[in-house]
Parts: structure tokens; sequence; C-alpha cells
């Protein structure tokens, strides 16, 4: 065991020397140091850090990263003067002590993301957030070629948030090796749990920093049950250990949401308890409190329950948004409504059109929903799982959307009482409707009286905003174009 | 009073003068007689008539026709030699007694229709009746310019069942009064209720008769909530009244159907236990026991009540359709599920590719569906109330769904348990999947082994049907167009 004892003086420098003495607002600052190796590190060495700024202090766990490397990563959310402490059971890695300073975060830099005004999210520096989801599973795990390829196709695409597995994926059209395992393996394929792998995370947890440079949420998916490798029936301990190193590798990555599971209720193993112990960890563990959900299969969690922040909900009636968004008072999203695409399963075989719908009947009802992509493809690279590029007709049509969503009045819209159509609003701003399967030539609808508005047909698959001339208040009919799939809009005249 | 009292014999004689000598079997055989005028014959004068054949005897109420004329109507159901006595509290009326000769039905009169198989029908001769109903409530009440039209249309339409209202309609776009009242008036426009108006029910039943004469069900509904001269909210004594005197001038009609009511819900004059009692007193009083059933607003009466034929819908969620079917075990007929049309109404302004995949999710699950039309008119002549001509796309491919359908087997099919898309089945016979929004290049099947079966690729929309190469059995993929609204159907090849 080779123990780093300094005089403390000496200590500091150390640490200083090894962490930046700047770092921007919501960015990662990182100490690193140098500590034993032997024994089981992962399980022996506990390590912490206070963080300081004026009166406030934070306590961020550290964690082990293999070759005698640990790291204390924490993401400061205020600007000025900060200072931190370590603590640990080792000698050599107790009260470790430095400064930095924080710096205004770059223009692209909205910070973390939480939920505000009940329904819908916003960045820490107050700029709203609409999610535009997408899905590619197991895009994490394709070595690097293939995420690259996804990278630059996000860069391209109207998404802002990627629904995503930590561990491999094993599945339909996902058969390949990982490069990294989370956990060492011997020859066999047995894992040993004690421990973790730290090249599987120090690479999973690149991608989610080029994800938060490109401006794109990370929502990690914890746990799945599609698996060979045995991560989907590891004892309870083993759960929590994982739980608890992910979260102190990955937390300070401000893009980063905790997704419990994707299909929670299909991984047999685990009882409902074990999901709630793995929300009260996970809330516990987090010291920023980032965004938690839990992703159903055929089974809804019960979303009101406290520590969850958000309705995650895999589901294609639309007409439960109402219910949902009252039941829960949290923002309900539709992380995944089946996929565009062709292939054999009747989740992954819907048309473009019906995607595009999808979408507005969720946002058109004060709701989000995700998008997802399962084209055949000759090597079974499917977006939905693998990444790569996108085939599908939906996305343009979705950034369409985006942009008509970004319009809207900033805390967001509510369902529209007593409407005809799935409807949203914010009262005296803004109102919405989706036509959905209707067609009518004409319609009579009913505005606040005494404010004027201007109205315009939107054609969500043509892409084409129509303004509707001179502008409307209270009750009167609109001529409408006779054609299914329309939305009518009305935005206060001011 | 002018009372016709003769010797027997001539009594005889003179019925015989006034009824047919021979009709055809499920046809109507009616005797005319000629009884009191004054006081007031609809509530005082009761007659009936035994008709018998061989051993059996059915008892038939007749009706009072005004003016002194005084009918019975009878559909004999079986060939060969019939007599008949009639009684009647009125010495003039009573004892009249007749003979006639039942012969074979002509080639196009297959008799009444009845349930079949638990979920179908069929009429009484035993060929199959799947129902492609309509719906134009009021068009028996425009005048006969109009209702030519509307039975010309009919002549070259796909429908083989008309929903419509015995009272006239006053809704939107149906304000005009109708020519014929059911109770006589007075300038004021107050009911009396104590009588009928011969002279509109004469003009209705002849209209039941043109459509018996074009093969057409008359699917009759006795009561419904959009009125505006008091006939939605008369006394319990005339309701009963009113549906007796309708039975008894109508039940002869082999194309007649009782539904209770449309809306039965909405007629806010009315208790549950009124619309049991009107079911008890419709099978109580028709001597052929039509089909009956009761049509829904917002409330589904409970279809599983012993008196209740069928289930008569008006849902647009055809995912509850197996539940329905499970629960009532009887045929389920969606008989509205919104109209195509563009009017400002969400319930009258559906695509015709919508209406069409309603259709098809209907029956691809062992259910029915009826269409309706509301296109807006300059003169307000909209089909779903008055009849006309049809302008929508939904009817020709309609006319093509009742085609395949009419090659299905005899027996009708059920829902396909275990399916991934609405499908539904005839063990080792029949197999279809309809594969609504979903677009898979290609899909795994599941038929029975050891038998070959047929596959078709059908487009609801494009009314073609592409035969897949070869014979399948077994687990087997098939091709498919990768476009969504399609149908597979798979049939035993012999």
């Amino acid at each position: 065991m080779k123990l780093i004892s300094l005089p403390l003086f000496c200590a500091v420098f150390a640490a200083a020397q090894t962490a930046p003495q700047a770092v921007e607002r919501w960015s990662v600052f990182e100490i690193t140091l140098r500590g034993p190796e032997s024994g089981n590190p992962f399980i022996d060495v506990q390590l912490s850090a206070v963080f300081q700024h004026e009166h406030r202090a934070v306590t961020v766990t550290g964690f082990y990263d293999g070759a005698g490397v640990y790291r204390i990563r924490f993401m400061p959310d205020a600007d000025g003067a900060w200072t931190y402490s370590t603590s640990s059971n080792t000698p050599g890695l107790n009260a470790k002590t430095g400064a930095f300073n924080v710096t205004r975060p770059s223009p692209d830099n909205h910070g973390p993301v939480t939920v505000r005004h009940t329904y819908h999210f916003g960045y820490a520096d107050g700029t709203p957030y609409y999610p535009f989801g997408t899905t590619a599973y197991a895009w994490a795990h394709q070595g690097d070629e293939l995420e690259s390829q996804t990278l630059a196709t996000l860069r391209a695409a109207p998404f802002n948030k990627m629904r995503m597995c930590v561990f491999p994926k094993d599945y339909v059209y996902n058969q390949n090796e990982p490069k990294f395992y989370p956990f060492p393996r011997d020859a066999s394929g047995v894992n040993d749990y004690t421990r973790f792998n730290p090249e599987f995370f120090r690479h999973f947890e690149g991608l989610v920093r080029k994800l938060m440079d490109q401006g794109i949420e990370a929502d990690l998916i914890l746990f799945h049950p599609y698996d060979r490798w045995g991560y989907a029936k590891m004892p309870a301990d083993v759960d929590d250990r994982y739980l608890r190193y992910t979260i102190a590798r990955l937390a300070a990555f401000r893009n980063v949401w905790w997704s419990m599971a994707n299909e929670w209720d299909f991984m047999k193993e685990k009882k409902l308890s074990d999901w709630d112990r793995f929300f009260r960890l996970t809330q516990e563990s987090d010291p920023y409190q980032h965004l938690r959900s839990i992703h159903n299969g055929a089974i809804l969690y019960d979303h009101s329950k406290p520590w969850v922040t958000h309705a995650s909900i895999q589901h294609d009636d639309f007409n439960r948004t109402v219910e949902w968004l009252t039941t829960y008072r949290k923002p309900v999203v539709f992380d995944e409504c089946k996929y565009e695409g062709n292939i054999p399963r009747r989740w992954g075989d819907i048309s473009a059109q019906e995607m595009v719908r999808r979408f507005w009947l969720g946002f058109a009802q004060g709701a989000y929903v995700g998008h997802g992509e399962t084209y055949i493809h000759p090597q079974d690279i499917l977006w939905w799982s693998k990444g790569g590029v996108l085939h599908g007709q939906s996305p343009q049509r979705i950034a369409f959307l985006r942009k008509i969503v970004e319009q809207w009045p900033e805390r967001g819209v509510v369902p529209f009482p007593n409407h005809q159509f799935p409807a949203a609003y914010r009262e005296g701003e803004f109102y919405l409707y989706y036509l959905d399967y209707h067609q009518p030539a004409e319609f009579e609808f009913e505005l606040p009286p005494g404010m004027k508005f201007k109205a315009d047909v939107i054609d969500p698959w043509e892409m084409t905003i129509t303004p509707a001339p001179g502008t409307y208040e209270g009750k009167f009919t609109l001529k409408l174009p006779g054609k299914p799939y329309q939305a009518v809009r009305f935005v206060r005249a001011r």
C-alpha cells in the first residue's frame, strides 16, 4: 500500500496542482488525488469533500478511478470564491484543501434542468427547457466510430435529450458485445461485483460530457431488463454500490437526469420496494438533485411518490394526458410512444405521420413526447438502440414543432378545459388546438372577451404556418382547411 | 257508430275479400276490417287475431288506421296453409276468420335477421347477414322528393341497414317541420296524445317497406332526445301506447329492428327503469322477436340485460371491442363512431381515411361498424340526418370491405387472442390482421401447424388485394409493403 502522507501545507499544494484554478458555473470542478492501489479501494476507501462558498457548504462524495487515482467532482452553482477540504478514512486522502474561482457561465451553458411551473422544465439560468428527447438505449456501447457518428447526427437533429442506458443491452438487433464492461470479468464472464471497471465509466462519462457540450440532456437509465451479463439481477448491496459509484462519477455533469429504469416492471428480479429504495438512495446521494424518473413497461409506477420529479411514461393513449397531469401534478413526458420504423414489432413500426401526430397530441395537451426510430438496417444499426444516422421523416417535423414550442409562453401551457379537441393554453396569452383526425371546414372558437388574438393555421406535416387575416376575440367562427391533422394557434395581439 | 254485423259465413267472406289469398313467406299478410269511427277507436277498441298453421298458433295485435279502417298485419314464417280468427271487444271486428296460403320466398327475401354464433347475425333462411349500416336519423321526415333521392342513393351504396328515427328531429342542421306528425295537433301545436295520426304512420311504414324491397334493414329508433314537439317528454302511458301501436303497425315488416333510443342517456325525462320497461314491453308485444338494442350518448346501457339482442354502441375507442364482446357475449355494433364530414363539431368532422380505418378496426376484431356523413351543404342536407346524396370518400371503401367480409367464414370471426395487432379469426380457416398505423417491412406470423394458407395483403384505401406467392403454415415471416393502414388475410388453402 502506497500511502501518500504529507504535511498539511504540502497536501494543499499537491491538490492545487491537480485542480484548475477557475471553472465556469455549472461545469465540472475535479480534484485528483493519489492514494492506495492495494486492497479494494472501491470498498475500503471512503472519500468526500466539503465545498464552501461564503457560508454555504456542500458535501460531495469522491470515487476511485483505478491505478491509485481518486477523484472528487463538483458542479458549483454560484460564482466567486470556493474552497474545499477532503475527508477520508485513508490518511493520505484526508484533509486535502484548496481554493478555486467560479466564473460566469459561457453563453451555451444554462445550467442543469429542473421542474418549474408544476408541469414544465427550465434551466437553472431561467431559460425554459422544452424536452424534445430521443432514445438510443445502447449507443454508448458501440465503439468510437459509431458513437462519433451518433454525436454528429445529434448536432443536426432537433433533439435536446437522449435516453441512454448505463449498462450494455442484449435484445433483438442488439447482440454485440460492448467494448467495456462496468465490472471486471474473468475469462468465463463471471463478474467481480466487488469492484468497478474505471475504463468503462471513463468512456461512458466522456460521452455524457460530449452530449453536454452539444447542449443535450443525458437521461441516464440506471437499470434495464435486457441483459445477458448479469446486471439485471445483481444482489441488493451491489445495486446500491453501483448507484453510489455512478452518481459520484456523473452527478457533476449538469446535463445528467436519473432514470431508475427502462421498463422497471419487466425486471422480474426486482421488487417495488427496490425501486423505491433506488429513488431514495439517488435522492440522498446526488448533491444537485438532478431530475429523477422511472420508465414503465406495462405497469405505471406511482409517479406521485415524492422522489419522482416527473412522469416518464411509455404509453400511446394520449387521452390520458390530462388525467396524469392532474393526478401527479408533475411534468408528463411520453418518453416512449412507439418508434417510427418498419421492424416486425408493433412497438417499432409506426409511420412518420403517426409519430408526428403523437408529438402534437402530447404537446397540445401540456405534456412532452419523445422520439425513437427503428428502421430495418442491413447491419442492424437501428437508431433506437445503437444510434448512427436517422432515416425517418419525423425528425424534421419535430424540429418544426420545436421552433413553434420555443415561442410558447415562458411559463408553459396547460390543458385547456372544456375543449372539443386536444388543446393547451396560457390564459389570456396563448391557445393551441390540435385537430387530430378532425377536418372541420370551420369551427367556432371561444377566447376570453376583450382581448384581441392573432390566429394561425398550422400544418404539422407540411410544416406551414398560415396566418388568418385580422384579429379575433370572444366567440367567432374561423374558416379551416377541411383537412385532418391541422393545428390552430391563437396568440394575444399586443 | 256504424257497426258491421253480419252472419258468420258472411263475415268470413267479407274478410276474405280484403285479404290476399296467398303471400310469400316473411312478407306482410294484412287483414283489413271496417269498424267503429266514433269514440276513440285507438283506445276503446281492442283487436287481435290468432294465426294458425297446423298445430301452431300466433296471436297478433291489430290497430286502428283511421276512417273506420282496422288492420291486422302478420308475417308468416312457414309455407303452407294458414287460417286466422279475430278477437275484439267490438262485435263487428270479432270472430272474423279466413284462410290463406304461404308460398316460398322470392330470391331476395331472406327473412328477418337474428343473432347467431353468439357474436354475429344471419337471415332466417340461413344466409349470413353482416351489418354495414348507415345513419340518416330524420330522412323519413323530409318530404317525397328528398326521401326518393335517399332511396335512390341507397340503391347504389354499400349499406344494408339504416338507422332512422320514428319521431321527427330538432337539432343543428335539422330545423325543418315534418310533413306529418305522429299525434293530432291543435292550431297551437298541442298534441292529442290520446290518438295517433294514421297518415304519419302510413307514410313512415311506406318508407320502411321500400327499404325492405331494397334489402335494407330498418333500425328504427323509437325515442330520441332531439325534439321540440313534446315527443321526448310524454307521460309513461303515452310512451307505452305509442310503443304498442308502432309495434302493431310495423312488426310484420321483416326488415324491422327495434332501437329503444338514440343517446338514451341524454333523455333527461326518462329514468333507467323506463328503458328497461320499454325493452320488456317491446319484447312482449313483438310476435317475431325482432332485434332489440339501445344506443348510448356518454353512458353505456348494460347490454348484458337479457332483452338486449346486441350491443349498439356509440364510441370510438376500438381498443374496447374485445372487452365488450367478452362482457356481453353478444354482437357488438359500433353504430356511431363519429361521421365523415367537415362540420364544426368534433363528432361530425372525421376524414374519410379515419372512417375507413375505424371500419377496419371494428371488423378486424369481430365487431361491426356503422357509417354516417356530415359534409356542410348549402341547404343543410346532411346525409346523417336528412339523407339525400353521399359526398364522401368512405362509402366506396366500405363497399370494398363489404365484399371482403362477405367472403368470410359463414360462422363469422372472433377476436384473435395473443395478437400483436387488431386481428380476427375462425380457427383453422381464416385469419385477418389489420395493421392500423403500423408499417412493418415484414412480420412473423404464426398460424396453426400442419395447415396451408394463402396470404393476401389488402390496402383498404387503395382497394387492392395483392396475393403473396406460395402458401404458408406454422411460423413464417411475410414481407409487407412497409406502409401504414394495411391488412393481411390468410385463408386456408384447400
